[in-house]
């Protein structure tokens, strides 16, 4: 006769994936298990999954926080394959996603205000301690379960592969835009960064309509975010000429560098009222002068990607709009040599692995 | 016959006053004039003037951007002694007051949305070039000449002693309140030092129905902040107990400090959304992390005095609640040892001359 234990073994759903088994930066095939699908789950077969930077920093443990086996991914759709019996906005067969957290308090005033991602007891799709007690596995995988809460519809017509960036990146530059009032169509917005981030806030700051300035260190990107992208005009933030005449022309500006960087500039170029939301977060202090908020009444905010409700308004808005990431889909073996030219930057905009098509289960673990 | 520019000299007001001369800091009587009351001017014989650290800065040439004679005060207030032809909202006998600017461009965006201190083309009431090329001189003086638009009525039921520095303190800390969306009765807002602004900015707030703690680096205003101004709590600073208590508690900070300081503190005791509003200028950058911001979604604002309509607002508002500015009223001989005091911030929290009582006219020029 089985024990309790062996009961709770045998109950547990057989899963497949790619993970970090130490901090080398280095992913390999993995076996493991996620728990069944309880009546308020659902059970998600994934087809896409993209590459975010922080995934990066996770694999290698840069910020300290990370245990291993860790399944990254955090950018996941794929097509709702099991339902609870309780779960009533998603049935067999719709198209669904996972963003950067899989579970939270559900209490807190936060959580309640459709705020999840604030919530102090926030649970991260990566490396994350579930509620059960069982680590988080990410979207580098062929299933996930996940309460119906934390899980968004895709709108049928956006492109599975180019919205699951969406669930990261999408919301994180979607969000502050709402959240700062950047969204009044004629205001001119400003976009720090042409990465996975900014190449998504050009689109959705010129789908509100905003004129739309790339803000970049080089003139590398000029042409790429006028042509492809379709901003309305780039300035170098090297060149002190260009700077000058953009002083105190933006309504606002969403400044997507990680790296430590001087924002005097961008504080200047920012009318009066302006504001600078950044949605990175640059692991030493910057410098601020006081007088350019005071003299302007400007303000420096911050953002940390989107609740549950506002990242399913996005992708409506996204499906409308006919907004998604730039992707480079590659398959599930390339995902090494991906992270190693992520590192680098070497990717317009976004990898996303195609885990449907290329995540070939194995009997290795 | 006389010309037309001895026409001009004749048609000027004599005024009189007290002004520096240099940048001694020190303060005698002076002579001047006034133009005489245009059609849209009111003439405002100066009963009280408050006196800002400011003007203490301005007197001094700290900021690099005086000329002398210098005749101090933007928080002047008094009764109106006489009106242009076209001036609609004030009358003869009316209790009036100018504050920080008393004249802007009137066509940008700014003046239009009734935010004349945001205007580029702003004057301020002391040590300012007019529009017409003379030199602005402020309220240690008998008579002051201003454009209607400039002068705000002062309510009946309130002390004119002490609604003085409602027009440059009062504003200041009033104006952001409103701007930040820290005025919803509930509210916890802390103010950080209590000096001029600080002890309004805790009589708003409580006006507005917040849960108000003042924070200081020591105890050593505890009892007055909690007895006298009707402060809930009181937080000292470099207690390092006190402070981790208090994290996470705040909606909005107030921070009124000139001095640099270190900001983190501050942002960690405020809430997720919270808001951290600095209305000084420390004349060398601060520290911010940025990650600080982004977690949280907290911001970092600025403000600075606020426009003629919303001061007019802050001082009905005043006026319904009973607030007032705690002052020290002196004789305007007086000046030059108050000006001493208050550079060591041994003021009970704003000094106010009773210009008119105390200004003797004499022939020392």
């Amino acid at each position: 006769m089985a024990t309790e234990g062996s009961q709770e073994t045998a109950r547990e759903v057989a899963a497949f994936g790619w993970a970090a088994k130490d901090s080398s930066g280095h992913l390999s095939p993995f076996h493991f298990s996620r728990r069944p699908t309880r009546d308020t789950d659902v059970k998600i077969k994934v087809l896409y999954c993209g590459i975010c930077h922080s995934d990066l920093h996770l694999i290698k443990n840069d910020w300290g926080i990370s245990w291993y086996p860790l399944v990254p991914g955090h950018e996941m759709v794929g097509v709702v394959a099991e339902v609870g019996s309780g779960v009533k906005g998603l049935k067999v067969g719709d198209k669904a996603g996972v963003g950067y957290y899989c579970n939270s308090c559900q209490t807190c005033e936060d959580c309640e205000n459709g705020l999840e991602s604030y919530c102090p007891e926030m649970i991260t799709t990566v490396c994350g301690k579930d509620k059960d007690g069982t680590t988080t596995y990410g979207g580098f995988s062929d299933i996930m379960v996940v309460e119906e809460r934390y899980a968004v519809r895709i709108p049928d017509n956006l492109d599975l592969a180019g919205a699951g960036p969406l669930l990261c990146a999408g919301i994180t530059v979607y969000s502050p835009l709402k959240y700062y009032g950047l969204t009044k169509p004629g205001m001119h917005i400003g976009v720090v960064g042409l990465g996975g981030l900014g190449h998504v806030a050009v689109k959705f700051a010129k789908a509100f309509g905003a004129r739309v300035t790339v803000i970049s260190t080089s003139a590398g990107k000029k042409e790429e975010a006028l042509e492809r992208l379709g901003a309305d005009a780039f300035l170098v933030s090297r060149d002190p000429e260009q700077m000058k005449a953009a002083i105190g022309t933006m309504d606002g500006i969403i400044d997507t560098v990680a790296a430590v960087h001087p924002i005097a500039p961008y504080l200047n170029i920012l009318k009066r009222h302006g504001k600078l939301v950044i949605v990175s977060a640059p692991n030493k202090p910057l410098e601020l002068h006081v007088a350019q908020l005071t003299l302007g009444r400007k303000l420096v905010g911050g953002s940390c990607t989107g609740g549950i409700k506002e990242t399913q308004e996005m992708l409506e808005f996204a499906a409308k709009n006919g907004i998604m990431a730039d992707v480079e889909v590659i398959p599930m073996d390339y995902v090494n040599t991906a992270l190693e030219r992520l590192a680098k930057s070497d990717v317009r905009y976004r990898f996303v692995i195609d885990i449907g098509n290329t995540l070939e289960p194995t009997t290795t673990s």
